[in-house]
């Protein structure tokens, strides 16, 4: 049941153990769901308590440290022996008298591994600070370093069936992105709406079928915010509604945000949108493997500073393999300061966003960057989208 | 844009500064979602970067921070003046030159509320160790204290308000599960069937809109987990399929668990189901506000006794409002040593889950305690589902 060969995780453990080698590390504690995917195949909706995949320089195989009702879902997706795969009782569970990190560490120190310079993902999103604090007093014998990124690093580069399953998400987002379209129309609900995007997403295609994104589908109407997800407001004449939303195949990402305009567009937003589609093209056709991260921000910077238009968040970030709450790989952002040079087989979410007081336009585009420069996976026409 | 009156949230901050002072906090730094939504309004899928509300005994209303392109959406949904929303700037978003909580801390303190004892939600699913670590060297006058949990509690008991949207969210429901049933058939993909239980979730009714689930579908089919979601693999005859969904409404969650047959069932199975529907049958007649959880966790056993089964995982939990990823409230748990005495006006999701070694068979409900016992949400029939 892993969606990879047991080769591609086993290259996957490899490098990142190279890595932990680099920092210093014996013992790697892995708890952002996509690096324990990434790395074992392990997947559930199973994040909200405590688990954990270690990864030791010592041992062949990582061990998988889950709540005990989930080991049948981590016999059943990841690769690893039985022998590695530990549960903890449910008393466990969202208990005061008694955290899962508190039987992790009693774990880890009975197999040795309790020793040395041992990494944690000190930012991930389900590695809280008590999670930290429990690690830390069950295991007096570690030395604890922020290992947080590590495994995403690793994951930058894409291998040929990680960009299988993007090529397959894009189709997936061709569709879906379709049915948003068509289903913003004066006088339908935003929910109503939305609801069709969900279906499309997790139906996929005849041939794949699409999975949870990672973010729910964003339908911000007339709104000076990109993060509102539906109501059951109606759709109006004259609204702009920027739709942000990803194709999902195995929880690998291809996002992409487009603008739908009701009726005829003021002027103001129709040259807001062709600024922000100048700025997207600009990127797309000139970024290429050995430039930095700034330098393809400041690509977008020159193509709309014309306009005037002032942006200070950031224009892109790597994206691919993800749980809730962000499609997002937490490594490289497009923007000033960021110097990481980009190499082939990165896969880089470009937003062209521009938001004015109560309304914005945003374009966006996910992107294979190749030797030869930018392939955008998805095939959808790249602007304003007016609906008369 | 708020979904409760104002005085509403005026009575949840007054019944925190109450906890607060109970707990010896001066201030609270509040960062799960459902916490936030709960004492502001707070609404938005921007919980992937931090984003918190801070409570003040010195103050009279609470303080909002979040990435500064969540004002926007900070001005829509809460009750908050201008003067207490604050945005940080883009740069600090997934930075590992620096942290949005340097910017909190420096806000708090400027604010004259980095001294004192503060509290701090330790184990809350989005405050990562690296939050908590920058908030202590920011902020080197305060005197921190855990707080996890100390909002949940006083969510424990639903208002008048609350409860209707519960209701609202079990009509929902009700429709989700009826779509569920009739889209599980032989020949059907996992996905196919999962995208019209997503689309019923969200589409809600013709009087009132759905809501994103802050737990994807499950829908595990001859698998003895609970938490897989689903595949491209179709349903097949003599498969039990374990349905695990939730109708919810401006985030308050009716969740719900059945259990579906595709063909005639074996009689370890039909058994099986008929221990899980007395334990969940037993419980939904006989507790009462004044049990303790325990006790309420013990009726679950007698009645299930006579059939030998072995039932380790606590049998419910307290529910309503909820981000993903968990519709849990993270407070009481019906299980041996919780000693919480249960009051009227506590929705709890009661579990009856046996499962074997390669198939598990679930049903719950959610119920509403009066003070004459529980009164389930929704009205889906309790027993094995058949389908021939």
């Amino acid at each position: 049941m892993p969606v990879f060969d047991k080769s591609e995780y086993l290259e996957r453990i490899e490098s990142t153990k190279l890595r932990m080698m680099q920092f210093g590390l014996e013992v790697l504690i892995v708890s952002d769901p996509a690096n324990m995917n990434y790395l074992t195949g392990y997947d559930g909706w199973s994040f909200h308590t405590p688990q954990i995949v270690v990864v030791a320089l010592a041992q062949d195989e990582p061990i998988c440290i889950v709540r005990g009702i989930d080991l049948g879902g981590a016999r059943g997706t990841t690769i690893l022996d039985e022998a590695n795969l530990v549960g903890y009782p449910d008393d466990y569970v969202q208990n005061n008298r008694q955290h899962p990190m508190d039987f992790i560490a009693e774990t880890l120190e009975a197999r040795g591994l309790g020793r040395g310079v041992v990494g944690l993902e000190m930012d991930a999103y389900y590695f809280t600070a008590a999670s930290a604090e429990a690690l830390e007093q069950g295991l007096p014998n570690a030395t604890f370093k922020n290992a947080y990124t590590l495994v995403n690093w690793v994951r930058l580069i894409k291998s040929p069936a990680e960009l299988d399953y993007m090529g397959q998400a894009a189709r997936i987002l061709e569709q879906v992105m379709k049915t948003a379209v068509s289903a913003i129309k004066p006088g339908v609900r935003q929910c109503d709406a939305a609801a069709k995007i969900l279906a499309a997403q997790v139906s996929g295609t005849k041939e794949f079928g699409g999975d949870y994104s990672a973010i729910a589908p964003m339908l911000a109407s007339s709104a000076a915010t990109p993060h509102l997800t539906w109501s059951d407001k109606t759709f109006a004449k004259g609204e702009a509604t920027i739709i942000k939303i990803a194709g999902c195949r195995h929880h690998y990402h291809c996002p992409q945000a487009r603008t739908v305009f009701l009726g005829k567009p003021p002027q103001e937003i129709v040259d807001t949108a062709k600024v922000a589609v100048e700025g997207l093209n600009a990127v797309i056709s000139m970024v290429r493997p050995g430039m930095t991260c700034e330098e393809v921000d400041g690509i977008w910077h020159s193509a709309t500073e014309k306009s005037g238009i002032v942006k200070d968040s950031r224009i892109g970030y790597s994206t691919g393999l993800s749980y809730p709450p962000d499609w997002g790989e937490h490594t490289i952002s497009l923007r000033p300061g960021d110097k990481t040079v980009l190499q082939p087989d990165m896969t880089i979410h470009v937003i062209s966003g521009i938001w004015r007081d109560d309304w914005g336009v945003e374009l966006s585009e996910c992107i294979h960057l190749t030797e030869k420069g930018a392939v955008p996976l998805a095939k959808t026409p790249r602007k304003l989208i007016v609906k008369k």
